[in-house]
């Protein structure tokens, strides 16, 4: 029996990675992390998602994330800027963030037997995250195997994928709707369409509206 | 000036990694982590090397790792096992934990803008735990170089080292009585000589007469 676990937010692209991943592998679990984010609704959103899945839903709490960098996502100091700086990462970066999980996901799959380590990051749509890209995660599936002596495999069905071509993806998957209106992208903690306003809206918006005009014609 | 960062827990290995830090960089600090160790004396021996160094000392809380994994440095119910088992790793192994660590004393380097990081991690006398392997520090490098966009240097002054190697290491260093009776390798939390019963003992104790034998000779 393939196993998959999914590193999962309750957001668009996680959503859509994890029907991804009951389409592909006979058991779908998935994990969260409680890292101090701001918008803690974000947690009951991936609960609730994961449940109407009907795929296990493990949380665990990563303190240590918010103590060591300070950011956007979970300083209540610091506000998202409105639109992606030329020439640095943007402030809603959390520093070390998906080698973290992806370890913390490597861990708790290797006790339970799971090498398939599924994750909704790409680099299409590239928002300044280096620990998005393909060449990271490459590395870091090397370093994971050696690290636990482990075969895992990390599959990132959205890496090439421009935002328009994720929701396709949903669609043909079956979830557009719930995509559209249960997950939580946005970085003000906005269900659904969300707050428009920050630079996740309107990525997700941009993709949406490119998508819709193609469904239309 | 350069500057460097020990991931650190008060042992022989970190301790000796810790003065050579000062010999070879302009400015040293140490990081340890509080992970439910079963012995916290361990926290209370780093700091106060640390503090004898003239080095400061950063102590952080990674509770998730013995949420994770189960192993006989952190569950009370599991013993130390007295020897090397043949074919499989010592149940004092815990999944994780190097690469855990050095990516959050990465992400805390990057904020006081250390790229130099030092573990006592080595090969030499193979304890059966991937994650001291050279193998896995390189690729754990390059990760974390392509996580953060950062220019990361691990350093691993022990890798090709002997535990006997390690001895004269610190008599060079002029730290031979201080590592042999303030610093503590000992599964069971004894300081100094240790147990004498434990893996961790017997290794220090084997290493440590070899180089008594040959400093006589």
């Amino acid at each position: 029996m393939r196993k998959a676990l999914v590193v999962f937010s309750g957001g668009q692209d996680s959503t859509t990675c994890l029907y991804w991943a009951k389409k592909e592998f006979d058991e779908v679990e998935a994990i969260s992390f409680d890292y101090g984010q701001k918008h803690r609704v974000e947690l009951e959103v991936a609960e609730s998602i994961a449940r109407r899945a009907g795929v296990s839903f493990h949380l665990f709490k990563v303190d240590l994330l918010s103590q060591l960098n300070s950011n956007a996502l979970t300083d209540p100091e610091i506000e998202v800027e409105p639109d992606k700086p030329d020439h640095r990462p943007p402030n809603t970066l959390v520093e070390g963030r998906n080698m973290l999980f992806l370890t913390y996901a490597g861990v708790f799959a290797k006790s339970k037997g799971i090498f398939h380590l599924v994750t909704g990051v790409g680099q299409a749509d590239y928002s300044g995250y280096p620990d998005c890209r393909d060449e990271f995660i490459r590395s870091l599936n090397q370093t994971l195997n050696l690290s636990m002596e482990f075969p895992y495999e990390i599959h990132t069905p959205l890496m090439w994928k421009s935002k328009e071509q994720v929701w396709q993806m949903a669609d043909d998957l079956g979830i557009f709707d719930l995509v559209r209106t249960q997950t939580l992208t946005c970085y003000n903690g906005v269900l659904g369409d969300g707050c428009g306003r920050c630079p996740a809206c309107k990525l997700r918006r941009n993709g949406l509206e490119n998508y819709l005009k193609k469904r239309k014609a």
